[in-house]
């Protein structure tokens, strides 16, 4: 049967390479003390922070809930070149106001909620691209991420693979031999040994590709060579299902608004979907932030991975030392590292 | 700053600890083709399963929802010695029938569903162990398991760490050296290496814990040292929060009805909990299954981990092949290998 024939590369090879092939993170001196993880954002400076661009945020309104409150739910678009065409189509679809008046119709527990409509139901857009499942991973092309990035960047190039304790140990994917952030959002990279001009082992990354986490947004597909247009998406509400990874279109992550979507009763029918249309939420709109007039736009910034704010941040998350901890996991995986996000306040308000 | 102190040892050497330290899964030739991970589980012989006792089942049944519904949530707890102070004190409130009339009164997106009240609340029994953070973690034990498990059990014992291709890279906790199951619920492990008679390197586990995974049931705590009665109790509703684990005690998981916990309206006062009483979800009885009338337990049963379903199972998982895939994952993590539970069918219905 198959199985991942990519050579995968272990956390000593991985460091090596890091230095190797992509930008490393500042290695500040450690400043974080008994901090909380929060107290490190919150401490950052303007500067380790990016805002969001308004072409890259979607942003979709709910009917009310039950108690009249209004439902927004906005998303980060995946940057290019990662899922570009499925990306290219949500921007058309939200142009053509073509979700508007669609719904969510399914809900699975620890697994994904869902919303729009098959190209079957409702013709779509003349600006729709073609999608393929080989866009679902990139070659690796330096300058599309930020730091590739993972323990490595934070030990001293000397320690050797033995030399196991510490930090250091911390990253281990199970799903891949490295991970990284493209505009915040989380990717997975796979590594290759080449011999470099002086003949010494240096591992590159080869593929890489957008994960699922918590909050992920996919592009839902029939049976493959489906692809999937885009027409309908689905965020996940559990743990990270990354066996989906390099199967299925990440096209973003729901950065604000993730509860109005977990919190729906999960489906009866078959798959989770909903047995009566009374059961279905209904989606008013669907807009690009940069659609709306411009003092109504929502704005983001992230954290930047690859600011010294961020690799503290990463650090305390993975050995947190405040109050409430006796024991530093030692650890963390990358959908346990989601990338901080705020609101960006109004200068002038 | 604190920082995991305990030596980790890598895959390479895992495989050797585990071939030397534990009972490994049988390595039967793989039939599984292009199966699905269901389709294992359903053709599984009835001596691959096991049932799980009455006196680990906690039943709490909770008001009916909007639509009139029964809500009912089964715990499975975990078995000695992991948690056992945590776990008899909840032995002896669902005895004492302490829950009863109490709430669900806090929702956190991405994190937790809690219920219960602190003993200063609600008198608690006279039969209440203490309990301590020394606790979190067991020495290693032999027997206390079903098989400590990892990617090694299904690798040729010559295969060597620069080999990596193919499933054997699949296990990489970055929160531990080794996962296994104790009667089919989560736990993980350090190892330490040692030298064997021949002078041979060889790892045995040293500490090993409960994992906090989806829809697995913590105690609620104050600060440290703290570790909290039993009485107030969490489910996770996210991505596995596995920087908890050897923090907070884990008696359990949620087998059945977590939808009905997952689902509640997030909480929207300081750390989620709800900010009026009517937001509350009223929890009408918690009962040890063993307390009731044996005609009115709920039963269950999980594949046993030792068992060569599982180890397929787990395999594919790890990479799918079926007809939605075309990528395997080559890896998987303790928490997307949820040990299957399913009802125990009445043999007389």
């Amino acid at each position: 049967m198959g199985s991942g024939k990519t050579a995968r590369m272990k956390t000593a090879l991985l460091r090596t390479a890091l230095l190797a092939a992509a930008a490393l993170l500042p290695l500040a001196p450690s400043t974080v003390g008994a901090q909380t993880p929060k107290e490190v954002v919150d401490a950052a400076t303007p500067d380790e922070w990016q805002e969001i661009a308004a072409d890259d945020l979607v942003v979709m309104i709910l009917t009310p809930d039950a108690a009249g409150d209004e439902r927004e739910v906005v998303i980060q678009l995946m940057p290019e070149p990662f899922s570009a065409n499925w990306v290219h189509n949500v921007r058309e679809l939200a142009r053509a106001h073509w979700w508007d008046g669609l719904s969510v119709y399914r809900s699975v527990d620890n697994w994904v909620v869902q919303w729009g409509a098959g190209e079957a139901e409702k013709p779509m857009p003349e600006t729709i691209r073609d999608t393929s499942a080989d866009d679902y991973t990139l070659n690796w092309e330096s300058g599309i991420l930020n730091t590739m990035w993972g323990s490595f960047g934070r030990r001293p190039a000397e320690e050797t693979y033995d030399n196991m304790d510490g930090v250091g140990s911390w990253f281990n994917d199970p799903y891949s031999s490295a991970i990284g952030f493209a505009q915040g959002l989380p990717v997975a990279s796979d590594l290759e040994t080449q011999a470099d001009a002086q003949g010494e082992r240096i591992n590159r990354p080869t593929e890489i590709w957008p994960v699922h986490c918590y909050a992920s947004v996919g592009v839902a597909r029939a049976l493959a060579p489906s692809a999937g247009t885009g027409a309908e998406l689905y965020v996940v509400i559990g743990h990270a299902p990354r066996q989906l990874d390099r199967n299925i279109a990440v096209v973003g992550k729901v950065i604000d608004g993730v509860e109005h979507l977990s919190v729906l009763p999960r489906g009866t029918g078959p798959a989770g979907v909903y047995e009566t249309e009374a059961e279905h939420t209904q989606i008013i709109s669907v807009r690009l932030a940069s659609e709306m007039a411009e003092d109504e736009r929502p704005r983001y910034r992230f954290l930047n991975p690859d600011s010294g704010s961020f690799a503290d941040w990463a650090e305390l998350k993975a050995n947190r030392a405040d109050a409430f901890y006796t024991v530093p996991a030692g650890g963390a995986d990358v959908c346990n590292l989601s990338v901080p996000v705020e609101p960006v306040e109004d200068e002038a308000g």
